[in-house]
């Protein structure tokens, strides 16, 4: 096995008296290598300091990953996860070589291995008690990502600030165009028609409720619990003159009362959490008319499983992207029919690049408005969103879903492309 | 209630003796009440032969059930699905006006109701277990319907012999250009190559894997349990010079060694059954490599629920239509992506009352083969079929899915519909 895994160089422990320096360097090299092996043996260099290295055994690693001390090393074994975000977050761990290639050489690999070790699913069910989303859990769990300042979202986002997949109809797309392209193409998939009434549920800084309202001429009402974004929402809404045909409210999903003809939550569901789904489902078709039609679109999984312990510590809190079994868990039991899925996760990976780039080209002004650790913490972050998308441990899935008993002629979805 | 429900008209009882004339219609009348209210109290006329009537309160009905004996009313008290469809083998119902209207209108008002009586459930619990889909029991309830005769199915299907939903591309689509819409729409959503190796699961009397090899430039490998079908689509392939490049082998799907670059199932699932979905997801991503695509077709639901006991006990020994949340039990343990679901059931419905208008023109050569119970049988089960995907208790699947962790550039649907 070892002879499989790496090759250790002893070299540059010279330094040390020899007893202390065989001993020290035989258990590091046990933890690394048990740390090489709990991600999978991916496509990196791994080295402690400067003394340990471990490194695939074929071709070239993508990065070299850095620990700079013991304690690191223990603190990965214990959540490897935890552990790496913290010790990145801290400066303890630097990523020498790029990161996003280098999260997605670990994610490519952990991909094939099981899930995690006891300690850290221990500590998973923790957090998610700990972050339940009561009414007032959701509200502080939104609070701590989306009202972190609007100032910061504006200098990475879309001028929109659409913090959402967007979706590039055409290859040479910019982000703004993406994003208007991804909120036209909702349109276009809800059939909106002029009068209608629509409810988005989840509506961020109010961009596609704005967008329906002004391209179709529809009326929306749009729900948040995070009273930044309502806030810019409302501004937003008295600028375009579009302020009685678009209502923002601060209120809770669970609060929804009404009847719509169509409904749309883009980017919402990873904050209801998998538990409450029935009642997202019983919101969903008790607001939608009959022959009423939904979108709704989330990251997704191909398979149930939590987001990071150190996603929900340090970014999301509460928050869970679900596989396509568990959304049906929303549908299923109030007789929806789901008329298309659309899984757009490649488009997500660009969209979470071109934020990254945006991110990295304003990271002084971040430093500035936050500190440095604030800087890592985001890099990280979405970082491995990009790398998540790409290695396929991430999906996005844009459904659309109807009430819907009618006898129809057959239509096709060709209507959707038509330049 | 009884004011809501319907109106008694007591006038054809003239004949009796006044005494057991009111004890019997009393009696009879409120067994025709029960049976009323069980699917619903849809937009139909019930009648016990010419003596006893409910009618819907309000609006026209569609047409009239005539029931033609007590014992038939209670038939259906025991178990509706099952009594109707015997009594109407036999003759002893008989629908006055369109079936498809009448079907349409008791499943309309049936979905708004819970699920069956305890009596029908304890049948469906023993005909499923009498009719689970072992290696042996799978080949005994293939046999029972699609071993039935060649020639009966080429009476009313397609030239080609498509027995699977069609795409009406266009709408002025006849069935045989709508079946090879969706042949080759299948081939577009697979993205098949030249020199491709492809896997047909379920491949039918042949057609598809045909118009793959013919169109596409492929070599397919097709699999079913059905010997007429196996030997019709060798002959077929014969005749098209295609014999080289596809192979018909009579097999179980269980039994499919190999890795392909596509695997395609078309109509196929249905006849599989819930508890073994996840052997069918074993064989799918096993057979399937890396980056590849597959494609599955079938008929489904919106909410997990039975064929009824009498399409299982007359028509589908064995099959089930299952929910989106239960077709995700075969991808989701073997980390295959869903890339695209589309729901075709407005296409469904086209295509088989397409068929059962070619069945009812050659109902006297089918009474010929067989018998005036067997065109009654599959007229109530192609009619139930139409009114089921109109009414949307019947829904139609089509689902792409991969095996897939690369790091593609984002693409469109867009390729699928240009000219």
């Amino acid at each position: 096995m070892i002879s499989r895994l790496a090759k250790l160089r002893y070299d540059k422990l010279s330094n040390l008296p020899a007893q202390s320096r065989d001993k020290f360097s035989q258990i590091d090299y046990w933890l690394l290598q048990r740390i090489y092996r709990s991600v999978g043996q991916p496509q990196i260099r791994l080295t402690l300091g400067d003394r340990l290295e471990i490194s695939p055994e074929t071709g070239q690693p993508v990065a070299t990953i850095v620990i700079r001390d013991r304690a690191t090393l223990l603190d990965l074994l214990f959540d490897p996860e935890v552990g790496f975000g913290e010790a990145y977050r801290d400066g303890r761990i630097v990523v020498d070589g790029d990161l996003v290639s280098a999260l997605e050489a670990v994610y490519r690999s952990e991909a094939e291995m099981g899930s995690g070790n006891w300690f850290a699913r221990v500590v998973s069910r923790c957090m998610a008690f700990a972050q339940r989303n009561s009414l007032h859990g959701a509200r502080q769990n939104i609070h701590r990502h989306y009202d972190l300042s609007n100032e910061f979202f504006h200098l990475w986002l879309d001028d929109q600030m659409v913090y959402s997949c967007a979706y590039f109809a055409a290859p040479s797309m910019n982000l703004d165009a993406a994003q208007v392209a991804k909120m036209d193409y909702i349109c276009r998939k809800l059939n909106l028609k002029n009068g209608e009434r629509v409810l988005d549920i989840g509506c961020g800084w109010g961009a596609l409720a704005l967008h329906m309202a002004k391209y179709y001429g529809v009326s929306v009402r749009g729900f948040s619990i995070s009273r930044e974004q309502v806030q810019w929402a409302r501004k937003r809404g008295q600028q375009l003159g579009l302020s009685l045909q678009v209502e923002f409210v601060e209120d809770d999903y669970r609060n929804i009362l009404g009847e719509f003809d169509a409904v749309v939550s883009v980017g919402m569901l990873e904050h209801v959490g998998p538990e409450r789904y029935q009642a997202m489902g019983r919101i969903l078709s008790n607001c939608l008319r009959l022959g009423g039609r939904g979108l709704l679109q989330c990251v997704g999984r191909n398979r149930a499983q939590h987001f990071s312990n150190w996603t929900r510590k340090r970014i999301f809190p509460g928050a869970c992207a679900p596989s396509l079994r568990q959304i049906m868990n929303i549908f299923e039991p109030w007789d929806c029919s789901i008329l298309d899925v659309e899984n757009l996760r490649h488009h997500y990976a660009r969209t979470s690049q071109l934020w990254l780039e945006r991110f990295e080209n304003s990271a002084k002004e971040v430093g500035a408005m936050f500190d440095e650790e604030f800087v890592r913490t985001w890099r990280l972050y979405l970082a491995g969103t990009v790398a998540g998308f790409r290695a396929g441990t991430l999906q996005l899935f844009q459904l659309v879903f109807a009430r819907d008993n009618s006898a129809k002629p057959p239509g096709t979805r060709a209507q959707l492309y038509r330049e």
